[in-house]
């Protein structure tokens, strides 16, 4: 089959390699017919997360069943599916407190040995291990294209907005409008925040993020703390998501929130940092990290996006065939476009 | 001043009452420029609940405060504000847990002795006692018929729908669609509920629900519980709200609930009558009852009706001027509306 | 191998049996060493739930594993262990949200076709389906008496105490001491209620209430709502036990509660019943009702057991060889014993 | 009336000053019987946090109210009461939700202008402002000793073990074993903990942590990561208090916990410090943090110790008259005592 490796950074290949086999009891062949390019394929294509040589790449996927194990018994072949960017065993600890994102088998697709060494979707098949819980039946009239996003962009929006602990009503925040925090938009609005202060510095996002419920605020241009400030009576926000990952956004979190408010944690961090001890200790927050349990969100996630209520659709920028693959990353890679969906 | 006041079952009359005076130093008095007649005024009207001749009624107020205690601090002479239906001190046991509906204070506007002596809001003006937690300021751009239910219907609609745990993605059952039903169905779809199932069994109501974002379902032309088993892949609904108060509704409620699921009693009981415990125990079911907590609410669905996420504005049928209070009355008696509103 | 089966009402019988097999991949066998008689067994034994003739009775059991499927992960041939009365398959909808007790492949042990066609405990051999879910090992130090308590009866209490809210410091009401209630006296101490209210009738129990942390109460002789009224200066209980499943109890329940209490139905109900749901409504009480989910808390209690939080074993009034189980039963039948432990 | 005042930096003097009047409807003066020195005392001791000179020192008392403006309603001149450390007002948006410790007008005793000017309780007298909330009766039949914590350092260590979510069972760790974190122990034991794993290198705090039922672990000549490990099947713990307020020890709580737990940052922060987010991240850990919310706990923190499940009066190394504060606090400096308590 073809699919799209990582060959060094910069440098991805459509090539031919050998389709998947059942291995698992409970594994899943699934013949991809969309795979998203997602903001952190860019951290694997340029090198900044290290990935072995010929590894498949990508983690969103919609497709069909074509082979299952004996104990796949909550999807079957010929299952129309979507499935999460990363896999839970069901039986673990974690995944007995519904914590499947902690689950001790949790393999991410297409991001190499250190996160599981499980190749990726952007092919025409993929092998997806513990397939009861990391699959799910596309819903009836859901467009392949919003599917794609339920088990990891929007999955991820919407669990930086329920670990935010947002109530109906609140001032939320949302820091850094990538496909993430535009999807965090949409999900707080969605569950009835009462305004969500929308923060980048790129005009189109800006723009999607109105679109999609929020109140735009550049971040220099316009005055984020001014905003929050006016849409609280001075307060600060009830919650604020950090959809970034970088200390400055971290503090910029904190100070926009109120005394006794959560931040969410959403972007990714990897290393030691600064934070404002101090600021956070005397304003009592609340932060919640760590990456998305999408696995215990996406039949709401499902639920909601077939009422009409989530719909990241706007997002897609462009449906490419696989063969174009490369020129999609580096397309991707110049910010041209929020979602790229290749077609196998 | 002139007021509507309760003569006997089925008469009211509009006549001069003295205005009201400051009497505690955390009153305030509110010259009203709208009041609703709700359905909770009609059960006194027909007189199934019985209040003293001459009583002052209603408890659904828009106005202008004209008068303050020293004590009243959060709202100030000249605030347009709304009030809600029930008082609460702010200082006993119950609100300092954030029970306010269970204030030992409490006290219902316009119910006469049993539920206070408080006179009602169907007048030129009205007594406000507690007014630091009872009033609040009409937002900037919400129109009078929006804050009218903020603090009675929709509050309570609402607190239906918090007090059944409603969860993103989740299929809840409205039984009854009043105002309060109705608003139960709007409030479920702006936190995000997946599907409401909205079952009456009068033709307007039930299109006034799908314009809410339900779906409609007719009590016996149609069948809520296959309605139920089809949203649900047969398993019951995740919430039903009894927004009626009758046991036949309880029992539906209960059928329809799925095991593990939450029936929100949102419809008055008074006495005595036949539960199902046994279907209740096998099914694991939770029971949330009691009148709903407006004043724990009232910011919130205030933040989300000047966001448009709630509007209970479509449910006023007709406005009329105070004197035409008695037919306004006998109108709503033979069910000719939803809400009306009377002007000072 | 020889095991205690039902006859007829008031009719038990020590038999051979054939032993079980395994038929499942997660199935296991456990050869019991000590299984208890509890209280539902005697609903079976009187013939108040009718049960097949031969059929193996006992849902209580501590043994060691003798036989397991290819799937059993979590515990292995040679481990000790207790198994939880009920089984749950872990997969289904139920399971992944933690409500064990609502599996749809729930199976009780030893109650006939009904509820799963589960043969019991009381016998030198069980089956046990769902072993990783439905079986603990019993951790090191820990007694076999109180190992056998963990699956059932604490496991039962502790759930009506956790199912009830209660809170540090709370105020707890239990109707009803048998061995389920005397464990949620225990339970709810062991968790920091502040007073807990123990009711019965029988002196012994309300002895052994006392000794497990409770403030005893007699129903008739002493006067359990001038005792609440005292502990809570008039306000009523936070949180009431209904450990029996009568109408009478539960409306006790409902007047001894404080407005916007809890009341956990842990008593089994299984007909229609008069609720004095105004009573209810006006207190505005939430009902926690159905069998325990004690598969979702068992290892918590088995935690708080080792640590020596809880301690059931004064219930066990005696042990005898599995051969005398018909006069045990007679035993218990005659209220004798508070728990009978039959080694086989 | 006799004072204890800051001087200078480990100087402290008893002086004579001016008896408190009534300035607020809702002040209390209180006749004080016993005060406490507490560890944040230290603070202002040695100058680490600047305070006027002549300031009255002290946040912990019981006493006896002899006189009260016209808005204390719940508590009496004549009543016995203890004091929380810090005020609140019941009306902002903080109280309203129960968030008593970021009162917009909360204010700490004998902490200075920065902390609200509000004079210390460690002298004969001492003005209450927002009595209602402030004060609470010492229960009939509790010690002194015990009612001078419950406002103060239990509720601090109460609140720890609350905000960090601690469910029965599970295993803990408190790291720092100075009053809070002792008290942390003992709350972590009694709301049913399964182990609390308690971390210092004092060993008569490690003694004293084992008798509050703590498993005592040196810092250094044990290991507290195999203490874990061993406690948690290597898993880590359930959650983390960090009762110190230093990186290090933030950063050994987060090696110590598990995978999705939670850490309670007690100790006081005040600067930005490094934190590894990595590492928060990749576990995705939660951190609660602040000032603890006492007048929310003291209600359960006294009904627990009344009943017996907390008993800090262990912590109380002497007893010294009033005149005697000079040495006492040299002696506390010198970490001679865990607790002194002042009789004027």
């Amino acid at each position: 089959m073809r699919a799209v490796t990582f060959q060094a950074p910069g440098e991805v290949r459509v090539e031919e390699r050998p389709a998947p086999i059942l291995l698992a009891a409970d594994d899943a062949i699934v013949r991809v017919e969309a795979s998203g390019i997602c903001g952190s394929d860019l951290h694997l294509y340029h090198g900044r997360i290290p990935l072995e040589a010929g590894f498949i790449l990508g983690h969103e996927f919609v497709g069909t069943i074509t082979a299952a194990g004996p104990d796949v018994t909550d999807v079957a072949v010929g299952d129309r599916v979507l499935g999460c960017f990363v896999t839970a065993c069901g039986r673990c600890f974690f995944c007995r407190r519904r914590d499947f994102h902690k689950c001790i088998e949790g393999r991410v697709f297409g991001h190499g040995k250190t996160l599981g060494g499980l190749q990726g979707a952007q092919a025409e098949q993929v092998l997806v291990p513990h397939a009861n819980l990391t699959l799910r039946r596309v819903p009836p009239g859901l467009s392949t294209d919003a599917a794609l996003f339920a088990g990891d962009v929007m999955g991820t929006g919407f669990h930086a907005v329920r670990s935010a602990e947002v109530a109906p009503g609140d001032v939320v925040v949302v820091l850094g409008l990538g496909p993430v925090g535009l999807c965090a938009v949409q999900a707080a609005r969605a569950i009835g925040a009462g305004q969500v202060i929308a923060v980048d510095s790129v005009p189109e996002r800006l723009a999607m993020a109105e679109r999609f419920g929020g109140t735009p605020v550049h971040l220099t241009e316009q005055d984020p703390k001014g905003a929050v400030r006016k849409a609280t009576s001075g307060r600060g926000a009830d919650a604020c998501i950090d959809a970034v990952g970088h200390p400055d956004v971290l503090d910029l979190a904190c100070r926009l929130a109120r005394n006794g408010g959560t931040i969410s944690v959403t972007g990714v961090y990897s290393e030691r940092c600064q934070v404002h001890m101090g600021l956070v200790w005397i304003k009592a927050l609340t932060l919640k990290t760590g990456q998305a349990n999408v696995i215990g969100h996406v039949d709401a996630v499902l639920a909601m996006m077939t009422a009409g209520l989530l719909d990241p659709t706007p997002l897609v920028s462009r449906h490419v065939p696989l063969a174009e693959a490369p020129e999609a990353y580096a397309a991707y890679a110049r910010r041209e476009a929020l979602k790229i969906v290749l077609m196998p």
